[in-house]
């Protein structure tokens, strides 16, 4: 495999059950796979939080070169990028891992993970491991249950990205803390 | 049906090929049902896009007063709330409509929908109309097609709200044009 930058992690683990506040505000995320020869990585907006275990869903289909190894492996990892990758992500999104090495390609750092076959990437706040649950062939939708998480706590952008849809993207503004009158609805272990 | 404020639109039609755009940045919503006798709104933040018709996932289940409504009367609104209505978002999300009229308590304004039975919420920034396609109980996930799709034009706030799970909501910040370098990917109609 060509290492195209040492594996060198700066993450560290995050509670399991808090992974899922990775995905619920709605980014962009970067899946990550491994089809037994070569990493992949792949561009998917469209991803729900489906419980706080965590599981979430997450909607591709055969189209995409991920596909194969989604069903084929039953891993992946979910990466979430920073706002200063836009053009990265846009860049991973725009090819296809099928006559691409996108690693290569984007310069990407990847570290190992620890549950799963595909690895981390280095560059985004934070990963989580995930195993295939199951996949809902007729609506193209892959459930998927966390297994470990991870970030990175030095980093100084955490910022995340948006996708609106129309090739436009919408950053991370203020954050409005709303826990105290939230507090019947949270869940334990936060 | 008590009315709390008169049914005065400020929608005007957005084109269904577009409604898909409110959904994917992963925006708070409120979902509007109708159980045959009265109104109800719940907080969704568990919703994904599904495809381009527009097609959308959301994730709830039989502990949501909507639930029943959600799935007898299949139909429901799917309304966009915005930053400044983040404390009337979470105490329509900390109470039940089994026991409280929502509409009544918070003072939303509804307008009539053009296919579907609920209304439209007139405070929020837009609304999609949406009958449910199918639900998928073992997961608690709801199907829906976005039959009509409205929004309001002359609202200066326009920023949503996206939930992070443990209390805290973060608004939408700047906006990024990458219009040109996702041509390729875009869908037909927007």
């Amino acid at each position: 495999m060509p290492q195209t930058r040492p594996e060198r992690s700066p993450f560290v683990a995050l509670p399991l059950p808090r992974a899922f506040t990775l995905i619920e505000p709605g980014p962009v995320t970067l899946v990550v796979t491994h089809d037994g020869r070569r990493d992949n990585v792949m561009v998917i907006t469209w991803t729900m939080v489906m419980d706080f275990a965590p599981t979430f869903a997450i909607t591709t289909g055969p189209w995409n070169h991920s596909w194969a190894a989604l069903c084929d492996r039953r891993d992946c990892v979910i990466a979430l990028p920073t706002v200063e990758m836009i053009d990265t992500v846009i860049g991973i999104g725009t090819c296809s891992g099928a006559r691409t090495d996108k690693f290569q390609r984007f310069g990407l750092g990847r570290a190992r993970a620890s549950q799963v076959a595909p690895p981390l990437l280095t560059d985004c706040l934070a990963n989580v491991e995930c195993r295939v649950v199951e996949v809902i062939e007729r609506h193209g939708i892959v459930v998927l249950e966390g297994l470990a998480a991870w970030i990175d706590p030095d980093r100084a952008e955490r910022r995340m990205l948006h996708a609106v849809g129309d090739g436009s993207f919408i950053a991370d503004g203020d954050r409005i803390d709303r826990a105290q009158a939230m507090r019947s609805k949270l869940p334990p272990g936060l």
